[in-house]
């Protein structure tokens, strides 16, 4: 698998005229190791040419838990006293054009870049981001089994009350719901309500829930490398009129947005798709971010569903469909499940209901 | 408290001849600001120019939990078809040159350099490196609180025994500890046993601890932004006489290490003096790692008590020492607090007793 992933990337770094690809922090070297690079201040780095041996570039310390792959890397653990930039410069040839990881840190692009003046750098995900984008059938099974853990958190938390609760005290209650359904991380779990509800990303905090809220969830984490993500809103008691209008103007459009996402619909016209009908009902300015973002190894990569965005839907990408609307000041709602173009049309791996979920 | 950092790492900007500090994820923007950036792929990043008013470049569905500082900074919320990179050059000016945060990602970073060609990027730390490292008084004691936490976890891991449970359950207990302990994150639990003791940053898996194991238990996170980090050696049974005479080397070693840790000594002299203790008893070859890193906002930070390093200690530096001995398929041990070097001398922040744990 991660030589057929290697090979793939080398067609691309061959049209695109990379040289070499550098990859450290990130899902991008997991994609095409299976090791994942710890985000600290010591470089590891794989420095993967277009032709010939890729190298791992890896702390000596960190060594010992590096499990070598031939065919795939080889190691080359550093001392504390070597610098690491200028092994991985040496590794990397003089090529004319190298692509570095999107979240390489920046200490590390620039000590690059000084290492090799001749060398123009590009982001890889130029390289990777569109190879990553198109699952194959087993990280679609991997985001259908995450989906499956989210959607049952999602109907687990009507079992207790929102009202008199903090928002952070419900935050509390999905990472333990996430966790104990057997993802191995949380990475976020917001819990926004009342006027709080109308900010898409809210801190969930020291407010406490009461009778009338909106309470917007939107929850996800790390499954066996895969990420789910879901959003439900939830009421306490029966919502007003105004909120059962407005939410039913948001599940038309995100309903019409998943039925609009099919092979070779354009990543915008997806996005138009939820828009219009929100737009349409007079909460145009009031939905205030893209409809959806790919997801796989990470929460938020290739392809993303915003206006400006010509990509073609291809069967295979997997991403979240996420409309919100927000009046500032007073509450919100969204309704976000991930879902997969196939051949056969969209596929919605999340289940859970989508109507607002009345509360205590 | 703001207004000072700013003003003082304006200081440092002249010095260096930066005309602006751009600053993304990581921990200099809430240094400076006390907001704390989303690690995501839509940017934000404060622009803090030499002279004129700071701006924090957000992404407008962020905007609502952003809380403007005035005289720290003020808002420019970006909406999803605007391009960030494109509005951040557009207030940096033209500057000659331009401190970019170290671990803003590649992207942002190849971004801004072709959006400024005629700017020269560094590395923040440069400029912020050395004012973080010097801890004011209520960040000491912000240190001091973190880590009675991680003392306390460290007494209370006697109480259940440790063979027959996996590394992964020992992980667990853990984190849970640090939590319930009123951490708001953990950061990481290592948990290395038997052979596994001998790889520094061990990720703790399956393996089923048993009499006889040494389990280096390195752990930490983070209560009201600051960090907490130890290591303690924990045995099961009776430790055998080889591991027994090892660790005696590493107990002085730790200890000399301390005591060398006074204001005006060099952060190397720091690391030899550890270094030369175990190498005299013949363990040279078995230390791999420098002796401790700086600690604050950050788990890793300057100063760097590395072989390399001439900087002198100041009154305010944070750190770790930590040194440690694995020998490779056999065992290891690893010893750590938190110190403060002050102008009485050395101040330990854990005072867990630091012999070898015996535990069932």
């Amino acid at each position: 698998m991660f030589e057929d992933r290697i090979a793939r990337a080398r067609g691309r770094m061959e049209e695109l005229g990379v040289g070499v690809l550098l990859l450290s922090v990130g899902a991008d070297l997991p994609y095409f190791t299976g090791y994942t690079a710890m985000p600290l201040e010591r470089l590891t780095m794989l420095v993967l040419p277009r032709a010939g041996e890729p190298t791992l570039v890896v702390p000596a310390l960190e060594a010992p838990r590096v499990e070598e792959r031939p065919g795939v890397f080889t190691i080359r653990p550093w001392a504390e006293t070597e610098d690491p930039v200028a092994i991985v410069a040496g590794l990397a040839g003089r090529p004319g054009r190298a692509a570095i990881g999107d979240r390489t840190w920046a200490t590390f692009v620039l000590g690059l870049q000084e290492a090799l003046p001749q060398t123009g750098f590009v982001p890889a995900s130029r390289v990777t981001g569109m190879l990553r984008a198109q699952k194959d059938p087993a990280e679609i099974d991997a985001l259908r089994a995450a989906a499956r853990v989210v959607d049952a958190v999602a109907v687990a938390m009507k079992e207790r009350p929102f009202a008199g609760r903090t928002e952070a005290d419900i935050s509390r209650e999905l990472v333990e719901r996430i966790l104990g359904g057997g993802h191995e991380r949380a990475n976020f779990a917001i819990v926004a309500s009342g006027p709080n509800a109308a900010s898409p990303h809210h801190e969930p905090g020291e407010r406490v829930v009461e009778a009338g809220d909106s309470v917007v969830c939107d929850f996800g984490g790390t499954m066996a490398g895969y990420c789910s993500d879901i959003t439900r809103t939830f009421v306490v008691g029966a919502p007003s009129a105004d909120m059962s209008d407005l939410y039913q103007v948001l599940f038309q459009a995100q309903e019409a947005a998943v039925q609009a996402a099919r092979v070779g619909v354009s990543c915008e016209a997806v996005d138009a798709a939820a828009r219009s009908i929100i737009a349409a009902a007079g909460y145009g300015d009031f939905f205030i971010h893209r409809t959806g973002h790919g997801i796989g190894l990470e929460e938020h990569e290739d392809p993303y569903l915003v206006s400006g965005n010509p990509t073609p839907l291809a069967a295979g990408h997997a991403f979240s469909i996420e409309p919100g609307i927000y009046l500032p000041g007073r509450y919100g709602a969204r309704i976000e499940d991930i879902v997969v173009a196939t051949e056969d049309g969209p596929e919605r791996l999340n289940e859970a209901p989508r109507e607002l979920a009345i509360v205590g």
